[in-house]
């Protein structure tokens, strides 16, 4: 049941943090090394290491080092599990309150009397 | 700067669990009392209290109490700012694609030679 996922806890809480969605924010307009993603943020390299750890085990992010250059990008499939989760929600609300409207568009015969 | 965002700190904090996401499913099918949202869930009254006033710290739900009985429903904007967050940055991410696209596709003319 996907209201009980462990990989939809791990995306939104990796979202819950406003330096992690920055980092989500930079790899959606490209690839960035550690140094890339670390120079808008006021915090230690550690500090950024960790946040990209959460990041990697929610599955948003995927890292690949070359040489001595970690370089970084977007698992945009995660990203889509987790606007889809939301989305299905709103989704279903908005039809509930279409049958809602239908039903209050509905004459009211009983009230109207019967014509026959 | 929206991805530092309180508000969406703490959606995304309230959407990170699986208690808590089967009580936002519930209601997106409809308002529930405290009582309906708690049946499906194997846990105390007083835990479900508490997941309930985290979703409404978010902003995610609201409830009212009417005697004795407490009516929570969904608040489909925030569930919207949410979504919208998210799927801003996949709109980011697939824009660059096509970018890098039309650019694999532009004719090298370096390599293929100047006809004039």
């Amino acid at each position: 049941m996907l209201n009980h996922s462990p990989s939809l806890d791990l995306m939104f809480a990796a979202l819950a943090d406003g330096s992690r969605r920055s980092m989500v924010d930079r790899l959606s307009r490209g690839p960035a090394t550690v140094k890339q993603l670390a120079e808008p943020l006021v915090m230690s390299l550690p500090a950024v290491l960790q946040h990209l750890r959460v990041l990697e085990e929610s599955g948003l992010v995927r890292s690949a080092k070359s040489g001595r250059v970690r370089t970084c990008h977007l698992e945009p499939a995660a990203l889509n599990a987790a606007e889809q989760w939301i989305a299905d929600r709103r989704a279903e609300w908005l039809s509930r309150l279409d049958r809602l409207g239908d039903y209050l568009e509905t004459p009211e015969l009983d009230s109207e009397g019967d014509q026959s």
